[in-house]
This record gives structure tokens, sequence and C-alpha cells, in this order.
């Protein structure tokens, strides 16, 4: 099974507990966030995940590299330089980066957009030395002003295909992609240049609740073709594993153990065939 | 001043009232929908616009083209064709089109799309009959489940382009299409093929309101660059109307002699320079 616990789906759980759910529902991987690591510190939870015999299939997460002006241009590397640092210890290959919105009181997309670039120019070969990609996150466009600037895989692609492979590549978030029309194209594009660092799996489902960043729901509660959109991705030649990330606040509520059991279910009958 | 009130920015009005608003503030063009017209009737409604002297820049709304089966496109089709009859009774020579959601139960985006292209060509050469231009309307990607698989600009005029652009046009409006990283290529495409049949504002405004069809804001109050868009749909050679379009709970809750003020007050600073 390619299933991975995407650690902010059982929020309530602390990364030891998160493990050990793992553990005992038989989930192979686990991707970690760096507010959980940090709570019981990078070296501890990589002892955690490594002596529970998991791996990490990403750190959520890096990036935030739209803020204008010099003193915004160094927070941001040097946050990234210690994400990177800490996702070399967990022992992932993949840092997630969402990249940022808009900064205060700006309405400048070209120029937010122009600081990813070259930021992400900054930091690719520092990752590549940590043996970590980058792994840019298109979200949905719903979140351009507040959260990323990158909407598109398309445009996520144009960013990464500046770069190395190997130090850039790009999520397939099926919550954030879903609708683009041109997502079949961009998904064989970006297999066929090697640029799929993570698969990422949660449903658009209505109405969007009061804060929009809590909307998604569990594989097969909404609108979302995952069979369709996992031969997509599998066709373009990925075979790492597939993150349940759901921001959602009804299911934080559950008992963690529950959450894991659904996510198992809908992973069968929708995800990955048996 | 090239400034329309599109209908529903002043939803408490009546058809009557919002012809009078217009006249007293020397907005010349309104922007008509099609139930506020049936609370009067279309000829008294043509009548009442003529009489006023006020340009009718569009009729608001055809479309919802992606019902499945056979009934489901009868009615589609017929719906349309009373629009485009109405369309042009009232004067106008554009009729905005969101084309709808995904059909009940259904998660097969590819098949939905394929049925609005299916039935605008139904109903482009009876628009060509009419005088009236059928303009594919890209919403927010957001609205994609429940309102238009049409997402992009790009999208709308891949659809547009297999017909004639005196038939069908495309609408080009700031707070579903502010995000796209191609806008300002599609925009340039739009004009150089003729295809920009409306250009409606409002603006992106955060937090997104419980119902997320209402978030939209007065020009000025959020996050989109009115100028540069603007200047690139006047570069692309489109000199008719800027339809103000706002769904926004508050403001309907405002007189409506307020809210014309407020919008002539944000056209002149952020829109059409003086």
């Amino acid at each position: 099974m390619r299933l991975s616990l995407n650690q902010i789906t059982t929020k309530g759980w602390s990364l030891p507990e998160a493990v050990q759910g793992c553990v005992d529902a038989d989930i192979p991987a686990i991707g970690l966030w760096r507010d959980k690591v940090a709570e019981v510190g990078v070296a501890e939870a990589a002892k955690r995940v490594r002596d529970a015999g998991l791996a990490v299939s990403s750190l959520c997460r890096g990036g935030f590299l739209t803020a204008s002006g010099p003193d915004g241009r160094q927070c941001a590397l040097a946050e990234n330089f210690s994400a990177l640092e800490e996702a070399a210890e967990l022992g992932t290959d993949t840092l997630v980066m969402v990249v940022g919105g808009l900064p205060e009181g700006s309405r400048d997309l070209v120029a937010a957009r122009e600081r990813v670039a070259d930021l992400l120019g900054e930091l690719a070969p520092h990752a590549g030395d940590f043996g970590v990609r980058l792994a840019i996150e298109p979200l949905h466009p719903m979140f351009c002003a507040d959260r990323a600037v990158v909407s598109t895989l398309g445009q996520a692609l144009d960013l990464a295909e500046r770069f190395p492979a190997e130090q850039v590549g790009v999520v397939v978030d099926s919550y954030h992609v879903w609708w683009d029309p041109d997502l079949a194209a961009q998904i064989a594009r970006a297999g066929a240049g090697g640029r799929i660092a993570s698969y990422q799996v949660c449903d658009w489902t209505l109405p969007l609740p009061a804060d929009a960043l809590l909307g998604r729901g569990h594989v097969g509660d909404g609108h979302i073709d995952f069979r369709a959109m996992t031969d997509q991705v599998t066709a373009a030649g990925y075979t790492g594993w597939i993150e349940v990330e759901i921001f959602n606040e009804t299911i934080w509520n559950s008992p963690g153990e529950q959450t894991l059991r659904t996510m198992i279910e809908r992973h069968r009958a929708h995800v990955e065939a048996p």
C-alpha cells in the first residue's frame, strides 16, 4: 500500500501519537509537519519515526517566499535553510513548499511571483546539498491572495524546470488542481520531466466552510474523480507515496483511529486498486 | 464614462428603480438580470431602459448547459433560446453565459465540458440570428463543481474559437480571472480575435464569507490591480462597457444611491483614468 498519513489530517495527535497510529493501522508512511516535529525536537522525532519503521513521505512545509524587502528575503531564506536541514535529519527527500501570497498592502502579483523564482534560485542548490527536493505546491486559486501566488501545476512546472529535477519538483494535490482544464497535460509534463515529488489527496466538498482553508473532505466525499487522477499520475511514472492531507474541523474533532480507518477504506475504494 | 451598473450590484432595487438610479447618477449603461426583467415584463423593461436613454451592456444570464440526458439538454436549449430572444428585445448584443457545474452525483468534468461545447454548437447560429453574442464567462475555479466547469479565460477562448467571433465571445470578469498566471496572454489572445464581449469588475476581498458566492467587494477594497488589468483589456482593443457586478450582502443592504456613488468614485480612482 502506498498510503501515507499527512500529519495535519490528525491534527489533534502529537507526533508520537501519529506515529503509533500509523503503526497500529498498518499505514507505512507519514508526512510530518514542522510544528509537530518541534514539539518533540527534530532528533527525537527522527528516532521515533525510524524506530517505528515508517517512511517519511514529506515535510510540511517550507516556502513563504513573497515578502518584499531585504529583511523579508533574508528571513525567508533562513527559515527555508532550517526546513531543509530538518527534512534531511528526518529522513525525507521532499520539502513541500507553499510559496506565500501577496505581501500586506500589495496588489503586484507579477512582482510576488518574481520573488518566488528568485528565492528558489537561492534555495535550490542547498536543497541539492541536503539531498532534499523543494516540492512546489500550487494551491487552489482561491488562496492566491493570502497563501500562494502559484496557482496551477503548469505555473509550478514553469518555475521548477529552471532547476535540476533532483533539486526542485512539484506537488500534485487533488484539492488544489482538480478543476484545471489543463491538468492531464500538466501531469504528463510533470511526469516526463521527473518532477512529481508528491501526490496528495483529499476531496472537494461543498459548501465551503466559514474558513475556506478547512473545507477539505475525505476521499470519496466530494466531487473529485480520484481514479482518473490517480491513473494520470501513475501513467506519468509516479510510483511514490500517496499522502492524505485533510484540513477539516469535523475530521480533526474525530478520534484519530477512526480517521485512519476511513482513510484506508477510501484509499482502497477510490485511489489505489487493490 | 464607460461605466455600467450590473443590476445584481443593487439587488434590492427593482428594474425601474435601477434604471432611475443610473439616470440620477449619470451612469450611461446597465447590465440587466432576467429575474428582474421578468418582474416587469420584457417589453416594459425594454421601454423603460430605452426611454431613460440607457445602453444595455449585457443580459445575465444564459448557460447552465451541463445537465446530462436528453431532457436536460432540451430544457437547457429552450431556456437559452428564450434568453437570446429577451436579449434582442432588450437591445443588448451580449448574453452572459454561466455554463453550469457538475450534474448531481457526477464527477466527470471532461464529459460536462463536452456537453458545454455541444450545446454551444446548437446555440451559436441562433445567437447570430438574434444579433446577440453568447459571452462565455469563466468563473473562479472555486465554483467549478457547482456553477461553471469553465474556469479560465484560455479555456473559454478554446470554446469560443470554435465559432464565429460575432456569435461567441468571452467575459473578462476581474474577480474570476485575476489570479491566473496566464491572464495577460489570454486577454491579448481574446482581443486579437475580437472575442472580448464584456469586461466586468469587482474586487477579491478576504476573508471569504460563509457563502463564497457573496465575497466580492467594491473595486479598490481588495487585492486586484485594476489599473494593470484595465490596461491589458484596453491594449487588447476592447472599447466597450465596464460593468460593475458585485455579489455582497453588506453592499446589497446599503442604499442603492450610496452604492452607485462608491462605484463611480472607485471607477475613476482605479479603473478608467479621467
